[in-house]
């Protein structure tokens, strides 16, 4: 009974194979899929739960199940540090996703989920944006131009013909340096104020680490009738990015109201004021056509059946490409009933030298 | 940044590098040294969370999270699926323990946990027999023979001169079987009526997997006045081992009353009839002390201190004893605000062909 353990090596194996572009409208139309057949009850997700600090530095690390009864369980452990790319060189977002089967609790593969995480977020917005932008949308703005914003502009690149990228951020480095991390994605990148970006796109995308309480990171001024706004950023009580107003005359669409409620946008909203979800959009599309002629908001938190779609996709992709190393990683034996057999079944092991018990007696509370 | 892995070789590596013995007593120690420092500002350990179902089969898998506030999160998520001996010939209990940096989200550490749990949860029953069953204890009963019976006994032993050992399992071939099993561990091992365990024993272990509403698996009756039980099987609301009355009439210690009150045997009681917990039985061990003389349960539903404490001594020994894999987990590369850049780092790999966006656009939707 063998783990496959996906390391950085196996993730890029599998994305050569395929191909990132590929690898994107995968993800999209297997989220997309995901939600049409979306069932409550077949495929429960509990709202994420996790420790949250501000002391000695702030950050959380949370984990993010979903389970498909009587087949698998996905378990998502992210870290969300913000301070991580200045003080670390890391990633803000970091984490592993586990895949259990869910009628032996055995751990059938294990992968980094830093890469797939953008991925799936980006993916998100994509799936979003395919819904309720304007089918014309030729400009879309990103505020925020960390490691998310990648992914947001690639996701949306997918599924609309966007000929200009607008980029804003607070530390100006990181807008600078954004047209050339994006070079591969889009060759029309520049660097806006605000202000422009937030008059001249079509779709805007918000993916900042705005410190609690000090959102929104943009205002309800001189924007498009049919703006289409990505929120993917808010995920922490108290931390918003999208402007009230702007909130109230728009369609707010979460992708997990349990969590959205309490982490994302929709904790500036009474439950009247927020719109259909994801899933119930993707559901009923034509129905919700008209929405892509008037504002729109998508309150991604980041949800747990997005981290379900991913590692299936990567199991998938895995085989073809050669990728994943099958490890032994539980400490089993071919009798269950005895959980040192194991240490013996190796040649060159014991269960090494005997210590006489009395010995220790006295020691236990030392 | 990498992380360091422990596979089933590394545990065996571990174990064998110092003994078995050892090993026991060494987690047995340090579970007490954790326990006597305890503060839950410093060390929060929420509730475990997780999925419990009964269709198509029984089982739960839980997340079980704790903090050191500022230093590390360990989190074991950890799988019960009582038909696995007998169905899939693997162990009831399977586990993975996850190390984080509670400042970055980075994982140091990923370990099997399925030793680590069987070896943790003997430890704590190993404690706790220290402080509170009678010192002259001879006789151990252990009701339920599967894998956790041979750690229970085995972290006893660590503790008190157990001259025989006692043996009842519904299951007569899994009570046949122990003797073989636990040899390396006592040379005097017996199979015994429920009557003949219950009224010789000065210590008993219930380790069953007793269905919801089917306890208690023994009665009160002719049990010696300072009987102390270690139930570690109760894990799942609805499901108990030890009779009410025998609760009722003793100091019960539970090792984590948010717990305990939930799926433990703490279920059956009061507030005001439970007694102190572990960490405070340690922390006052001389004041408690008269508990030896009476009638005592330790109630273990297992806690995530545990854990910790468990994964923290892996790590320590994995040094000198050469064990653990270093692996590059984390898609990470030298620009944190690029998820796509580590995908390039390599000779030989490349984002892949591309693939135009406007090929891909109407087959979002198919």
């Amino acid at each position: 009974m063998k783990t496959i353990l996906f390391s950085q090596e196996d993730i890029r194996k599998v994305v050569s194979h395929v191909g990132i572009d590929s690898f994107m409208d995968q993800m999209i139309k297997r989220f997309y899929a995901a939600l049409r057949e979306f069932d409550a009850e077949k495929n429960p997700t509990p709202k994420r739960s996790g420790f949250q600090y501000t002391s000695p530095i702030v950050g959380l690390l949370e984990w993010m199940p979903v389970m498909q009864v009587g087949e698998h369980i996905t378990v998502k452990i992210v870290g969300y540090h913000p301070e991580n790319p200045d003080k670390k060189q890391l990633p803000t977002i970091l984490s592993t996703i586990s895949f259990f089967d869910a009628t032996s609790g055995h751990l059938i593969g294990l992968a980094d989920g830093t890469f797939l995480t953008a991925v799936r977020t980006g993916a998100a917005s994509g799936v979003a944006s395919d819904l309720l932008a304007h089918p014309d949308s030729k400009v879309i703005g990103l505020i925020g131009a960390g490691a998310q914003a990648i992914t947001q502009l690639h996701a949306v690149l997918r599924v609309r013909r966007i000929e200009e990228v607008l980029v804003y951020d607070t530390d100006d480095a990181a807008a600078q340096s954004f047209q050339q991390r994006a070079a591969d994605i889009h060759s029309n990148i520049r660097v806006a104020s605000l202000d422009e970006l937030t008059e001249g796109s079509d779709i805007i995308c918000t993916a900042t680490s705005v410190g609690i309480g000090e959102g929104p990171v943009f205002e309800d001024r001189n924007l498009k009738p049919w703006v289409h706004v990505n929120a993917v950023g808010a995920d922490f009580p108290g931390k918003i990015e999208v402007p009230l107003s702007l909130l109230k005359r728009s369609a707010v669409c979460p992708d997990f109201l349990a969590q959205t409620s309490v982490e994302g946008e929709c904790q500036q909203l009474a439950p009247g004021e927020i719109g259909p979800n994801l899933a119930e959009l993707a559901q009923q599309a034509e129905r919700f056509s008209e929405l892509q002629q008037q504002p729109t908001v998508f309150d991604s938190t980041g949800w747990a059946l997005e981290d379900q779609v991913a590692m299936a996709l990567l199991m998938e992709i895995a085989e073809p490409a050669g990728a994943g190393t099958l490890i032994q990683l539980e400490s089993i034996s071919d009798d269950p009933l005895d959980p040192y057999k194991f240490l013996n079944d190796a040649e060159n092991t014991s269960r090494g030298a005997k210590v006489s018990a009395t010995e220790s007696l006295d020691k236990v509370r030392a």
